[in-house]
């Protein structure tokens, strides 16, 4: 792209406005012209944050948005808000928009994010029945909390069991209601090994929330009034005053995939390490649209999280502009909480390594987040996957009380970098009673690999 | 060592009797005796909780002691408390207790501790002036604290202002003193870059501590009764019912001295990575008594801390028990906390970067613990230290509010593993808002290393 180019970004999300915004940055309007056509009225808007807006832990919508088409004006991007992009033809460089708009580019960068799962059952799409993606999602769910009964505890059962099922559970309770978490798997967390998921499972029930698990939904029942009112599975009906979707996500490229953009294995846009489509040079790709690659196993894989969305969305930004830039891949690091019990995870449970042909060894230790006597030191259970000749790191989890999640970076910049459970036994970890054991249960954890593989 | 042989050690805390416990579980009775020589009465006892036992955060003095005497006895270790090691014959293979009783061994292991700088001015060894390095101190303190005068608010004066300083003051001041922290420095947490100094030197200042900096104390001030009742610099005096010492900790190493061992530049004995005296192959020495090396610039340091002493005691424990053990070396990583603050440091600050001959660029970035619309996200500052040609990073430091401190371990174990800025920036660190912002400060603190240096 030389002299003066247009870029267009479909999707004014995390992969998109950061793309958009890297692109500004390093090239100025005299160069490139940088339009974004987003579907909603937001730009920039944290979809992570919405279950904790709708428990009240977060005032305001406008506290979920870090930057308006407004912000991003001022920065010298054009947004288009309330502009859905119909179709793309890759040969006349051309978008076409909801509206009969068109928008030509040299450049194309889509940014379309994630789809929710919705399975193929009947009354799915019953009014009470709601997604948690978008931030309109949000505003429903809290105006149907709102009009819910008083003269009895109201009822909600949440589908699924991962992050946003978790998170939906807790904030539901929270405010007030009797929640139900339905899975169609054995446990909640499926990221993780059964021994760790059943230690969320049991802190589920502990903090009061009732888990049905192996029960897949077959049917939203709707009342007289045509309102979901509860669900049903093999074993029977759960009643409902409200039903929410926290089924995972997968990528949303039906437009890219109508134009002719390859697509990988995963369904994502197949991207090269620079964001750029393998099968159109002209067009680039970020965020949960896409397909990456696992840092660990080098295969493809589709993993949707703001952190990357805004990576590969710099990425792309900087190659569409002239900088070299590459994506690293993922280990599929993730947390979550739900209610005090925090759950972190990072590279390959055992099943994926299995999967994956590793001949690995996992160990499994329980400690404390502080020095044992001091107050609040909680319960830590950390679990490792190592390769079984070389001692590699190929993955951790973590599940345990206030401090415990944030231990899975330690265990992500290990795997990350390639160190056996013996260095990362032998590294220099902090200590003070506030904050650990005098060795953390990290180390604790690598030492009991260490010293096991030393036979 | 074959056949039936003796192993004593010196000193019955973190490194001697994790040396005595790795060399009994390697070893048994039949073939390696293991005697134990404790000047005191505990062992295995955490210096490090002193101050929260004073604080009245730990109940009781028999929960600082992670195991007694008669537990190690149990594991088949002979304890002798109350026995004082006087001198090492080397060429006899023969200590000397104070009481006259002798003890042959084949292998010595000497753990002797550290010991707290004392200056040498008048009145330091008044009553009502305390160490915090044992548990009678902690113990001492309790009793002076019960006595103190109810019918105003009582003062301490505590001098010196790294870890114990930090930690006495908070303590001090939950037990309803008003504290004054008199320092010869210009700021607190002297391994800390003067910038993040202040940040602590203002939170301390913001909780109610007064701080005096750069008034080194010329005399421990006493009343009529011959105790304690201020310190005098060359600014003034300062009023106190009791003073505190938390002056650092330098190598015990003066029996060692004494018996001719070689003591290395630090005053600490000088030992190789298998924790083996370089001059008596047959002694070995571990913990606060020994001088170790730095991982990054290879030179001999003191690094007084229980981590170091547990992991280098069964170093030399499985060394002299006949299994091959090496330690790797320190960062000097370090955490600790005073009221709301958080504090963690690893690796190299600028000053020591400088004084290691590194061309080294160091950047520091403000964020915050969490989402900065999720409850309780506190403020966190981040400074990396880099190599400045090839970007390796060199060291970090971070101050900010709870959740802060931990962080710190994940850019130790970057920098344990030789990682770039770069490199960390595009690693997969965790991300949901109650833990932490899209990108986490740690990786913020990378990026903007990492797009400095690429100019």
């Amino acid at each position: 792209m030389t002299g003066r180019a247009r870029l267009v970004v479909i999707g004014g999300d995390a992969g998109g406005m950061s793309a958009a915004a890297q692109a500004r940055r390093i090239r100025d309007a005299d160069s490139l012209d940088v339009v974004v056509l987003e579907q909603g009225q937001d730009t920039s808007f944290s979809a992570c944050g919405i279950p904790y807006w709708i428990g009240g832990l977060v005032g305001a919508r406008s506290d979920l948005v870090a930057r308006t088409p407004a912000e991003h004006e001022q920065r010298g991007i054009t947004v288009h808000t309330g502009t859905r992009a119909e179709a793309i033809d890759l040969e006349a460089h051309r978008v076409t928009a909801a509206d009969g708009r068109t928008f030509d580019y040299d450049t194309l960068l889509i940014a379309t994010g994630g789809r929710p799962t919705r399975p193929p059952i009947p009354g799915l799409d019953a009014p009470g029945v709601y997604g948690v993606h978008r931030l309109d999602d949000g505003q429903a769910i809290r105006a149907a909390l709102d009009d819910l009964p008083t003269d009895r505890t109201p009822k909600a059962v949440v589908m699924g069991g991962g992050y946003i099922g978790l998170e939906m559970a807790e904030v539901l309770q929270a405010r007030g209601l009797d929640v139900s978490v339905v899975l169609a798997d054995p446990l909640p967390m499926g990221l993780l090994d059964a021994d760790m998921g059943e230690r969320v499972c049991a802190g589920m029930r502990a903090m009061g929330l009732t888990v049905h698990t192996d029960q897949a939904v077959r049917e939203v029942l709707t009342g007289p009034d045509g309102r979901a009112c509860g669900v049903r599975t093999d074993e029977g009906t759960h009643d409902a005053d409200i039903v929410v979707l926290g089924l995972g996500m997968g990528p949303e490229a039906r437009l890219a995939e109508a134009a002719g953009l390859g697509i990988g294995v995963t369904g994502g846009i197949d991207v090269d390490a620079t964001m750029r489509s393998r099968t159109h040079p002209d067009v680039f790709a970020a965020g949960d649209c896409v397909q990456t690659h696992h840092r660990i196993t080098g295969e493809p894989v589709h993993v949707a999280l703001g952190t990357h969305a805004n990576k590969q969305g710099r990425v792309a930004g900087s190659v569409i502009a002239g900088r070299p830039a590459r994506f690293a891949g993922v280990l599929g690091t993730a947390i979550t909480k739900v209610g005090p019990l925090e759950i972190g995870r990072t590279g390959l449970c055992t099943t994926q390594a299995e999967a994956a042909g590793f001949d690995f060894r996992s160990d499994v230790v329980e400690a404390t987040t502080r020095a044992g006597y001091y107050p609040g030191a909680e319960e830590i259970a950390v679990k490792l996957v190592t390769e079984a000749a070389s001692g590699r790191l190929l993955g951790g989890q973590v599940v345990g009380g206030l401090g415990a999640g944030k231990r899975i970076d330690v265990i992500a910049t290990a795997v990350w970098a390639g160190l056996t459970a013996d260095e990362l036994a032998g590294s220099d970890l902090s200590y003070a009673p506030p904050f650990s054991p005098t060795y953390d249960a990290v180390a604790v954890a690598a030492r009991v690999v260490s010293r096991a593989e030393r036979g």
